[in-house]
């Protein structure tokens, strides 16, 4: 199958099940409701989701066991989004070509939707239904506590503080790297990983798949980085940068290498990543 | 044991769990480590987890059992504060006689604080070790969805979202009572169920402890309100709701009947919701 024939496919199917998921528009409170759907189905590529159901499938999981843990990253990454676009962040008026959500809505609104949708992705991670095997409930609880951890002050929020402290001061390479692994590299790997983890993979297979998501969560940095001159790109300069790129790119193929055909769709999507315009 | 001298116990042990939870304020990002910090060890009473420790004895169960969550709901109550203070929401200077957290830091900084006490609350809901019987990793993921709901867009993100929308529109009945039950009672309410339910409570038990937490619930809103001159006291005048907040505490009380004696800490906690000043 094309690429791109499969992108389009998973993502109408996350699409599905997020509207599964999110309350109706016209429930109470029904303008908090409205931010929520308008933040999450504004044209995101679904890329973290998608992650997470191709490292489910390619231990030989079924996919559907990975898709309440999919919605949920999906959430966090548009919670994430909103809460990053606001006045005292990074100030943005517009995302993929829309008014950002306090500008469609209004700040008070854009902020209770960023929590609610946090909230969300932990309501979904703990739905549970009575008398299921322990073995079951481990691996959701297991699931929701590698999320909650790599998402939090130690993973993807501690990035992001990281990242507004230094546009005040004089940044180091330490620094610069510490922001890359945590920002935007964090949640990325810990889609790999709870994917593997969700399907039945081995332990070997799942850090295989974790250290593919961190090349590749390293990778996407890098490129935003590039196309907006910051960061990484603006301390070693572009065509050192575009190296980089590359030689993480090769790392993240390498590591497939043990999965054979079956990492068609992952080795792609690492293309993808080094390639992807806005 | 004299109620003061048994919360100023409970509140102790309380904060030494939350000061073990916490990430150290020198851990990497220490701006934000050092925020979370701020906001949670900032005089606060620890009403709600010392409900979820009293549910969870009063049904006969170990209080320990319920500590993780008691700690992760005072860590999301922490959170709601900080954002809530912000200056797109209420825009606070000072709680508890202290700076809010974006004046003693930065609005970003006030923001990401509480994103990720938001996640802490998870990353301890969820936090779990291996071969642990299914009953109990039912009821930690059980627990974990109980206050995930109460907490999320149909419940206090709701219920703020819908005080907010009222300041600038003509308050109704209907409107004052959704906020009511849901911005302050849902998480009060959900205190009880949850410590009921960890302390292996009847279905009975559960159910009158949760409807004593909504009652109290409402109380804490309206003697906010009272003291405030705003909201349901605003609306109705402050006798007929001094009226009303008595009637609660007698219904709360009514309740608590069935469990005797040992409901006396309970007792005693509401009548200190009803009297408690700032």
């Amino acid at each position: 199958m094309n690429i791109q024939t499969y992108l389009a496919k998973q993502s109408k199917k996350i699409d599905k099940a997020l509207d599964g998921y999110l309350p109706k528009k016209d429930a109470t409170p029904s303008i908090l409701h409205e931010a929520m759907r308008y933040a999450v189905f504004s044209g995101g590529k679904r890329i973290r989701p998608i992650l997470v159901l191709a490292a489910c499938g390619i231990v030989g999981g079924d996919e559907r066991k990975g898709m309440p843990a999919a919605c949920a990253v999906e959430l966090i990454h548009n919670y994430s989004l909103i809460h990053d676009d606001m006045p005292c962040m990074d100030d943005d008026n517009f995302r993929r070509g829309q008014p950002t959500c306090h500008k469609k809505f209004n700040e008070e609104t854009a902020l209770l939707a960023g929590d609610a949708l946090l909230t969300l992705a932990f309501q979904i991670l703990s739905q549970t239904t009575p008398s299921r095997p322990a073995k079951a409930l481990e691996r959701q609880l297991v699931t929701a506590s590698l999320i909650a951890n790599a998402v939090g002050s130690r993973g993807m929020v501690g990035g992001q503080a990281v990242d507004l402290e230094c546009q005040t001061t004089q940044i180091e390479f330490p620094t610069i790297e510490y922001i890359n692994t945590h920002k935007t590299g964090a949640l990325i790997a810990v889609c790999l990983k709870a994917g593997a983890y969700l399907g039945g993979g081995s332990k070997g297979e799942i850090q295989a798949l974790y250290g593919y998501g961190k090349y590749i969560g390293l990778l996407f940095q890098i490129v935003d980085d590039i196309m907006d001159r910051e960061g990484y790109a603006k301390m070693v300069g572009v065509p050192e940068a575009r190296k980089e790129a590359e030689g993480l790119l090769l790392k993240a193929k390498k590591v497939l290498g043990r999965f054979g055909p079956k990492a068609f769709v992952l080795s792609r999507i690492a293309d993808f990543v080094l390639t992807r315009k806005y």
